[in-house]
C-alpha cells in the first residue's frame, strides 16, 4: 500500500526522488471511516481523546470534574518551606510508611491482578469488548488505590483554595469576563498581574524551547475553513454527548449526569447489593458507551434534570468547535481552532524547505484555541478560550537519538510507568537516563526522553513545585494508536490530586501501512501531492503502478469536468487500480465517481503503467510536547500560594523571579519631596534594564505596603529611608518576599542587582553574602515590626 | 441630565462618594437611537467609522483600495541610504521646487478655497446635507492635489514591491493561510521569520509602553456574548454595503464595485462632459450614500458584475462581525471581538482598583481582532483576523498636562494639521513643543502631544523610515462628534503612499450631557450600578431625584417580576421620574413597561425622593492610541528592504537590530570537525544571554550563505574561520549587514557584543572602533569577493 500511495503522487521523472510523507496521522487517523478495518482498542469514542491535547483530554479530566471544590474553613499552611528528605518519598508526597503500606498492599494486589488478567486477554487476543470491560475495571481499582493513598498524605500541603481565590479576585490575577453582563462560563480575562504572570511564563517557554532548542516558531490563524476540520475528523467526531431539560432546555453532559445520578442511587441504603455492583459497572465503564446505549442507560435509570426534576432529551452528540461563517458569500463554513498544532502540518512543506529540506527540525505555536464545552468549571481548568504551545519535533525515524540528552540523563524525576499502573506499584522517582536505558528502560527513545527533561526543567524552573509533579505514562489503551509512547506531566492541585495535566507529550512513529493511509487521505483531500525533496537516506526499489491518462480524449469527452476525472485517476491507490485494471481488460471500460459526478472510461481515455522507481524516503517520527497555559498557570499559583507564619491574613505567591509579574516594587517611606528623584533614579533605571516594577508611593505603612506586594508576589522591594535622602553615599533597602530578609546597597547598584536576580544570574543567598543585612527601618520600627 | 442620571446610580447611603463616569462613549455612542436628536455631522454611516480602530478604517483605507498594486518591471533601488539635508524636505519627500510649485500653486488654491466655502457654511449653519456635499468635494480636491504632490515626487524610494514579496514568499515571512486548501482570502500564516519579526515588535512595543509608562495590560477573551456588542451598536450597524452575482452568489463591496464602474464609463471617450461631472460628483459623495440611494444608482448606471456580467442583487447591508454560539443551548448568541478597547471599557472598574482608585491610570491590551471583510485585498493591510495593540489612557481632565511631555518637546515631527489640510498645504516639520503650545499649536493638550512623540519614537525605533512617517490630524467631519482630537499615523507605501494609517490616537473629552447619556446606556444595559469610589477632586452638591420602591408591596404584586420593575424604576431619568410622580399625584398610579411586561405601580408601591448630595465626580477623559501591528510591520517591511548597490539578485532588510528576527548568524567557513566546538561555544553563550541566532553550517560559500541571512534581515553574523580555530586567542569575524564592514574580535567576547548590539546600548560604530577591521576571510577570498 505504500508503494502506490507514494507512487501516485510522484509525477515528476526524476528516477530519485525523496517523499517526505507528511504526518498528518494526528489530524486523521482516528476520524476517517477506514476502508480496512484498523483495530481501534478502547476508541469506542475515538475522536473525542486522541486529537486533544493535554488542555482539554477527556479522559484525563473526567476525575477531577468529578470531585466538587471543597472549601476550607480553617486556613491551612502549605508545607512548601518545610523541606523534607527527598529520598523517602515515592510519589505524592507519600512516604514509606510501614503502617500505610499494610493498608494499601490489598489494593495493590487488587490492581495487580487485574492487570495481569487484561495482559493475559489480550495475549490470547479475546475480544475487544471483553478486554475493554476489564481495562475499565483496572481503571476502577487503580483510582481506588490512587485515592486511597491520597487520603493517607498528611494534608498540609493543601492549598486553603478559598483563601487564595479570594486574593486573585481581589487583586486582579483574573476573573469572569463580561462579569457586569452577567457573564459567561468557561471565560476568562486576566488583568495586570495575571496577564504580565501568563506573559512572563510564556516568556520563559520561548527562551527554554524556541531559543535554545533554536525551534522555528510560526503564527497560524484561529479562523480554519471547514474543510481543513472535515479532513481531521473534527467536523464529524470532535463531540461529547448532551441532554437537555425539555422544558427550559438547559444542556449537561450526559455521562457526568449519569454518573453523579447512580451514585446518588447508590448511597441509599435501601439499594440492593446487586443493584449497587451493576450501577458500579456501568459508572466504571461510563466512557465506553455508544450514544445508543447512554439513551437506554437514561431510560433505565429514569435520569432528569438535577435541577428542575424535568424530563431530559435523549443524549445528543454535540461538537464542541465554535461554528463560523468566513466571508460574505455565507457559503464557506469555518471553525474556531480547537488545537494549534494544525497549522504546523499544513505548513509541514513551507517549513522543511525554510530548514533547507533537513531533518530533525521542530515547528512550535503558541496561540489560543477554543472549545465550546457544554459545562465549564473549574476556573482556569476548563474553558472556553484558552492559550496552549505546542512543538511538533520531526526526526527521522532511523536516528530517533538526542545528541542533547547527556544534559538531562542526571535528573531526577517522579516517573509512574505503564507497567507501575498495572500492577499496583506507586511512581516513583528515577534517574532519566535511566529511565531510557536500553533494558528496563520506561521511556521509548532518547528523543522523547530529552523532552521530558526539558519540560521538567521547564516546569520547575516557572514554579511549579517538584514534588507536585509528575509524568505519568498512558497505559496501551489510552493511547491513540498511533502513538508509540505518551507521557503526561501532571500537577497536584487541590481539585485533584495528580490529575491535572498540563503538558503531554508523545512519540509518534508509522508503519508503511499507516503513512499511506495518511498521504492517501492528505493528497485526497487537497488533490496537493505532498512534498518531496532530496535527502540522502536509505534508498529503496519501489514498484509503481499509476494510471495514464489519455488527456485529450478525456477532455474531449468530458469537458471542464475531465479535471476532476484527472485528479480522481491521480489519487487512486493500487488496489483499486488494479481492480479498474482488470475491468478494462474484460469489459473495456470501467467507471469511477468523484464530487457527485459519474465517469465512463474506455481503453482509449486510460491505461495502466507499471514501473520501478529508486525512492528516498523518509517518513518521520514526531515528537509532540504540547502545553496548556492556563493549567500551568493555575498550578503555579496553588504551588506558589503561602500564608506568613502567625498571620493567617497575610498571604503571598513565591513566584521564581523570573516569572512574577512585578520583579521589584520601589516603596519610599515618605511622601516628602525629597524622596522623588531616588524613586524616580530607580525607576528609570530599572525601566532602562527591562525589569517591570511598581512604584508605591501611597501614604500606608511601609508593613502594608509590603504585604500588598507580597500579595501579588512582587519579588523584591527597594525602600527608599531617610538615610537614602540623607546620607552619602546614598544607600536603600532591597528586601527579598520569601524570606523578608533585607540588605542595604547603593541606589545605583541596586537595579543592576535585581537585573541579576530577575534573570536568574544571581541568587539572594549570593546577595545576602555581598551586601550588609539590614534589619528594619531605622525611621519607621513601627512598620517594620507590623511585619 | 448629569445629574438625575447620576442619582439613579446613587443608591449607596453616604453622603460622600464619587462617581466614575465611565468612558464608554467610543462603544455606546455612534450606535444607539438616540432619544433627543444629537447632530451627527458627516455621519450617514455614523457606526462604520468612529468605532473603527485603525487598522481598519474605513474612510481612511477607501483611498488605497481604489489604487491597484503597481508590479514594477524595473528593479528600483531604494535611496534609504542616500542621505538628503532634512530641513529642505516637506512632507512626502517632497522638496520646495519652484517648479513644482508652480505646478501645484492652482491645486492648492482650489483646496484653500473649498476650506473657507466648508468653513462659512458651518458658520453659517447651512443644512448638513449641503455642508456634506461641500466636505465631500474639499476631499477630493485635496485628493488630487495630493497625486499631484505625489507624481512629482523623486520615485527612487518606492520599493520594488514584486521582489519584495517574493522574497517574503520565498524566506516564508508569511504567506497566505490553508494554502493547500485553495487558501482564503485575508488569512495569512507568520513562518518563523516573520513571526519572530512579529514577536519582536510586540516586544518593544511593550518595553516602549507598558513598561515605560507603567501601563496595566490585561489579556481579555476574543469571544464575546452579543449583549455587549448590542450595547456597543457593533451588532446593529458594524457593516458595510454589499452586493450579490445574483447567479454565483458573488459577493462585492457596494461602493468599491459602483466606484470602478464610474470610473470605467467615464473613460470612455464618447461619454459627454456633463455626464462625467455628474459621475464624478456621485465617485466624490460615494461615502454618504444611504441604502436607498446607492440602490437607485446601481440601477441608474447598470451596474453587472465585473467579473461575469450577471445582474446584482440590491445593496445589503453586511455585518462585518464573525458570528458564533456560545455554549451547547444555542440561545447565547456571541462574536468574535471586532477590536480589543472594549476590554478595557469593560474591566475598568476593576482596573481603577488595581489602581487604588487613582487618576491618571492607563491600561493597554495586545490581542487579535476579526473582521469578515467583503474581499479582502492588499496582503497584510487588509485581513479578516489581525493583531491589534490598544491603550486607554484616562485623565482627570482638570488635569490634561503630562509631566514628562518636556521629554519629547524637542522632536521634529511631521505633521498635516486639519488646517493645512483645508487650505491647500503640505505638511510640515514641527518641533512638537510648538505643536501643543497655547497659542496656535495644532494638538489639543500635552497629553495628546507626550503620545504622539511617543508613537513617533517607537515606530521610528521599530524600524519605521522617519521620512515615510507622518501625522495627519483628523478633520471636523472625519472625528466622531465625541472626539476632540485625533491625529493618524500614516506611513509612505507602495500601496498608497502617505495613506497607510497604522496608529490613530484621539484625545476624548465629554460634556455634561455626553457623560449623563453613557452612563444611562451602560447602566440601563447591564443593571450594573457604575463605579463609584473616593477621589479627592471637586466636589458638588447635587439634586438628587429618584424613586423609592416599597419592596414588600411591589413584590407581593407581582412576585417574581417585581425584580424586573425595580430595576427599572431604579434608572429611570429625573425627566421620567417626574412625568411619572405627576400622573402618580394625579391618578395615584402609573404604569411602565420593560422587558415586555407592563406594571401598574400605585401609591403604596411607589413614592418619589428628593434630596441634595454631595458628590465628588470626576468624568475621566481619554487618550487612546491604537496600533495596527500588521500594517505596522507591512510599512517596516517596505521601509527596511533593499537591494545591494551592484546586485539586483541580493536583497535585504535592514531591520533595527531590536526587531531583526534573529540577531545574529554563526557560519563556520567549513565543515571540519575542529570548526563544531566553537560554534557551539558561541550558540550557547548566545543562548545564555538570550541573543537569538541560527547556525548555518551548510555547505555553501560564505558569500552565498552572507546573502542568505541578509535575504531574511539576520543583523550580524560571526564566521569562524581557520584562523579562528588555529591561533590564540582565537577570535572570530562580526559583520555588519547594512554595511557589510567586519570586526575581528575574541569568540568568547562576541556574544556580549552582540547583545549590546541587539538591546541598542552599543551602536555598530562604537564597536568598530573598539575592534580591528577585518577585510576579509583570509582562506576565502573567492567567498568574500562575491559580496
Amino acid at each position: 500500500m505504500l508503494r502506490s500511495a507514494t507512487s501516485a503522487l510522484l509525477r515528476t521523472s526524476t528516477e530519485l526522488s525523496t517523499v517526505f510523507l507528511v504526518p498528518k496521522v494526528r489530524l486523521l487517523i482516528p476520524t476517517r471511516p477506514l476502508s480496512q478495518p484498523v483495530r481501534l482498542l478502547t476508541l469506542t469514542k475515538p475522536l473525542s481523546l486522541p486529537v486533544l491535547l493535554l488542555t482539554h483530554s477527556r479522559q484525563l479530566s473526567v476525575p477531577f470534574r468529578r470531585t466538587p471544590s471543597r472549601p476550607l474553613s480553617v486556613p491551612v499552611r502549605s508545607s512548601q518551606t518545610k523541606k523534607k528528605p527527598r529520598s523517602l518519598r515515592l510519589s505524592g508526597g507519600l512516604y514509606m510508611d510501614p503502617a500505610m503500606e499494610e493498608i494499601l498492599a490489598p489494593l495493590r494486589l487488587a490492581v495487580k491482578e487485574q492487570g495481569e488478567l487484561v495482559r493475559q486477554m489480550k495475549q490470547d487476543g479475546l475480544p475487544d469488548v471483553d478486554v475493554t470491560k476489564a481495562v475499565a475495571e483496572l481503571k476502577a481499582r487503580k483510582r481506588t488505590l490512587e485515592a486511597k493513598e491520597l487520603s493517607l498524605e498528611p494534608k498540609d500541603d493543601i492549598v486553603d483554595r478559598t483563601k487564595m481565590e479570594d486574593t486573585l479576585k481581589r487583586r486582579f490575577f483574573y476573573d469572569q469576563a463580561f462579569a457586569i453582563y452577567g457573564g459567561v462560563s468557561g471565560l476568562y480575562d486576566f488583568g495586570p498581574v495575571g496577564c504580565a504572570l501568563k506573559n512572563n511564563i510564556l516568556q520563559v517557554w520561548r527562551q527554554h524551547f524556541i531559543q535554545e532548542e533554536q525551534i522555528l516558531e510560526i503564527d497560524c490563524t484561529m479562523l480554519t475553513p471547514e474543510s481543513v476540520l472535515k479532513t481531521s475528523g473534527h467536523v464529524d467526531k470532535f463531540a461529547d454527548y448532551m441532554v437537555k431539560d425539555v422544558k427550559n432546555g438547559e444542556c449537561f453532559r450526559a455521562d457526568h449526569l449519569l454518573k453523579a445520578h447512580l451514585q446518588k442511587l447508590q448511597a441509599d441504603k435501601k439499594c440492593a447489593a446487586e443493584k449497587k455492583a451493576e450501577m458500579e459497572d456501568v459508572v466504571t465503564q461510563m466512557d465506553n458507551f455508544t450514544q445508543e446505549e447512554l439513551t437506554a442507560l437514561f431510560v433505565k435509570y429514569s435520569v432528569k434534570s438535577p435541577i428542575t426534576g424535568n424530563d431530559l432529551s435523549a443524549p445528543i452528540s454535540f461538537n464542541l468547535m465554535f461554528q463560523t461563517s468566513i466571508g460574505p458569500g455565507g457559503n464557506m463554513q469555518g471553525y474556531l481552532r480547537p488545537e494549534t498544532a494544525q497549522g504546523i502540518f499544513l505548513n509541514f512543506k513551507r517549513l522543511l524547505e525554510f530548514n533547507q529540506g533537513k531533518l530533525p527540525f521542530a515547528a512550535a505555536q503558541i496561540g489560543n484555541s477554543f472549545r465550546n464545552e457544554i459545562s465549564p468549571r473549574s476556573g482556569l481548568i476548563r474553558v472556553r478560550e484558552f492559550t496552549m504551545a505546542e512543538i511538533e519535533h520531526f526526526v527521522d525515524p532511523t536516528e530517533k537519538v538526542h545528541p542533547k540528552f547527556s544534559n538531562v540523563a542526571d535528573l531526577n524525576i517522579t516517573l509512574y510507568s505503564s507497567k507501575a499502573q498495572t500492577s499496583g506499584q506507586s511512581a516513583h522517582i528515577m534517574r532519566l537516563g535511566d529511565a531510557v536505558e536500553e533494558k528496563g528502560g520506561v521511556i521509548n527513545n532518547s528523543v522523547l526522553g530529552y523532552f521530558i527533561g526539558r519540560i521538567y526543567l521547564y516546569l520547575t524552573r516557572v514554579g511549579v513545585a517538584k514534588d507536585k509533579l509528575r509524568f505519568r505514562q498512558h497505559m496501551d489503551n489510552e493511547m491513540a494508536h498511533y502513538a508509540c509512547d505518551c507521557w503526561d506531566a501532571e500537577t497536584k492541585t487541590s481539585y485533584v490530586p495528580w490529575l491535572l495535566p498540563v503538558c503531554r507529550v508523545g512519540s509518534r512513529s508509522w508503519g508503511a501501512d499507516r503513512s499511506c493511509f495518511d498521504l492517501k487521505c492528505h493528497a485526497q483531500a487537497t488533490k496537493v501531492p505532498l512534498v518531496s525533496c532530496t535527502l540522502t537516506t536509505s534508498h529503496k526499489v519501489v514498484n509503481v503502478v499509476q494510471f495514464e491518462p489519455n488527456k485529450g480524449a478525456i477532455g474531449k469527452a468530458y469537458k471542464k469536468d475531465a479535471k476532476l476525472a484527472m485528479e480522481y485517476l491521480s489519487t487512486c491507490e493500487e488496489h483499486v487500480i488494479s481492480e479498474q485494471e482488470k475491468l478494462l481488460t474484460e469489459t473495456g471500460e470501467f467507471t469511477i465517481e468523484t464530487e457527485g459526478k459519474s465517469f465512463r472510461l474506455t481503453k482509449d481515455m486510460v491505461s495502466v503503467k507499471r514501473f520501478q522507481k529508486l525512492l528516498e524516503e523518509v517518513v518521520p517520527n514526531v515528537i509532540e510536547p504540547s502545553f496548556g497555559i492556563g493549567r500551568i498557570m493555575y498550578s503555579i499559583l496553588e504551588h506558589t500560594f503561602h500564608v506568613r507564619e502567625g498571620d493567617d491574613q497575610r498571604t503571598f505567591f513565591s513566584f521564581p523571579a523570573m516569572v512574577a509579574p512585578y520583579k521589584c516594587s520601589v516603596l519610599p517611606l515618605s511622601q516628602n519631596q525629597e524622596f522623588v528623584p531616588f524613586v524616580k533614579e530607580l525607576s528609570e533605571a530599572m525601566t532602562k534594564q527591562g525589569v517591570s516594577h511598581k512604584v508605591d508611593d501611597s501614604s500606608g505603612s511601609i508593613g502594608r505596603r509590603y504585604a500588598r506586594t507580597d500579595e501579588i508576589g512582587v519579588a523584591f522591594g527597594i525602600t527608599v529611608d531617610f538615610d537614602t535622602v540623607n546620607k552619602t553615599p546614598h544607600t536603600a533597602t532591597l528586601r527579598d518576599r520569601d524570606s523578608m530578609t533585607q540588605i542595604r546597597a547603593q541606589v545605583s547598584e541596586l537595579p543592576g542587582i535585581i537585573r541579576d536576580l530577575a534573570n536568574g544570574s544571581m541568587s539572594w543567598a549570593e546577595v545576602q553574602s555581598k551586601y550588609p543585612v539590614f534589619e528594619g527601618q531605622e525611621t519607621s520600627k513601627k512598620d517594620t515590626a507590623e511585619e
